[in-house]
């Protein structure tokens, strides 16, 4: 079976336009079949200032109206997405960026209204294999932003971190896939003032403790649980890191399955 | 030899949503293999002027500096390519969203500077035609926005009739291509107030005596020059017409060489 990394970065590294360069080096040189999906980061925000366009909040979780689902496509979908993908071609390597749309990559249904109607908001409901098969076999990487489609003409804001653990189940049929989530931090850390005190493993067990001594917790959670999830789903290997983790120099979190 | 439809739709069928939704109805139903190229329309200015970035011209021609091309790229990219994707994955269509720099699909020079600098615009240098038959061959529509790449990291803003130009030339070898220019006319007409007086055949003979006699000026030239370059380098048939022209169902002007 061909080995397969799907890479996730976050926003921050997006941000500054200096470490997005280097991490796209390394990404560059990576070897074999990859997927690149990207978040979004403040941008969106910026940009709905500018255009006067109110950021809705209930309970301190953003909600997508219309408008602000419109800059999401034109900052994740355009500018982001089709810098990434123009810088990768510069470096030699043939990129092509997806939306969920494109080709139908990612599907969705809009989250249902429960206490909250977070608006347009895509929970993934599947990916077209066949599509990531036929691009990654003739070489093509693909660079996916986060907008998936409900395949009835509505665009939907998706959480990356969601979608590249989508991916990859989705691709774990067919590659050895190896799952890696780049953030600002070089992996899960002990203390987070300390850089240095990144955790090396994570299993079932140490993360129920981790969890009980409030090491880990708020936005780390569903990050965490995504990892187990896509292990669970075929998935061969998670890791938690900074983005020069996949040049393999630097220490990074792994995050495994089996309590030994 | 299977046929192609590269189909070029213009600003002003995208400005209307309804009209817009029309005609992507009609590309549906269009049997074959079948390629979509869209411009951008009125919107870029619309935006550059919301975000307080001014449109700079030069004897009359738009200039596009890299704040420009931002909003080019989140508009005709982003925005517009995506809202196009989503609307005909919804008519079961099975589109995928490319610039130019996606899968090296389109390449470019920036224009060299001779008396004016049009900035980050970009000459059509040739196309990655074994990414579009892989596509095509599996039966996905690409749908194009008018931005290409200098394969460095550079995007570039291009004429979105030269893209489907480029597209239909580039294709030529592998297709029988039928190259249909959609605009809000119904085709070339002798008198612009008078919708019913579309010209149905423009050979080069009659082409010099429409020029000469000014029934044919100013932007229809370019186009037209365009649509004959096509015909010389293996386009079999190319069409000017509104965009009810891909149902078959009205007159269009049908562009050809010979003079018989």
């Amino acid at each position: 079976m061909d080995k397969l990394s799907v890479v996730k970065i976050g926003g921050n590294v997006i941000e500054d336009a200096e470490q997005l360069a280097g991490f796209l080096t390394g990404f560059t040189q990576m070897e074999g079949a990859k997927v690149l999906v990207h978040g979004g980061g403040k941008k969106a925000t910026l940009m709905a200032e500018k255009l006067g366009v109110p950021v809705k909040m209930i309970d301190g979780r953003r909600i997508t109206d219309a408008e602000n689902l419109d800059i999401i496509t034109m900052l994740y979908g355009g500018k982001i997405n089709k810098n990434i993908v123009a810088q990768l071609q510069g470096k030699n390597c043939n990129a092509i960026g997806l939306s969920g749309a494109d080709g139908n990559a990612i599907q969705a249904v809009k989250r249902p209204v429960k206490e909250i109607d977070f608006g347009f908001v895509g929970d993934v409901t599947g990916i077209n294999a066949p599509l990531f098969q036929l691009l990654l076999k003739a070489y093509y990487v693909p660079v996916c932003c986060a907008i998936t489609h409900d395949q009835n003409g509505q665009l939907l804001n998706t959480n990356a971190d969601t979608i590249a653990a989508s991916v990859a189940k989705g691709l774990s049929k067919f590659f050895k896939v190896s799952l890696c989530y780049c953030f600002e931090m070089p992996g899960v850390l002990k203390d987070t003032d300390d850089k240095g005190s990144v955790i090396e493993e994570i299993t079932p067990n140490s993360y129920t403790k981790l969890k009980t001594n409030n090491v880990i917790h708020s936005g780390m959670i569903p990050k965490i649980d995504n990892c187990f999830e896509a292990l669970k789903n075929g998935v061969s290997e998670v890791k938690i890191g900074g983005p020069q983790m996949i040049s393999g120099k630097t220490k990074y979190t792994k995050i495994i399955l089996d309590d030994e």
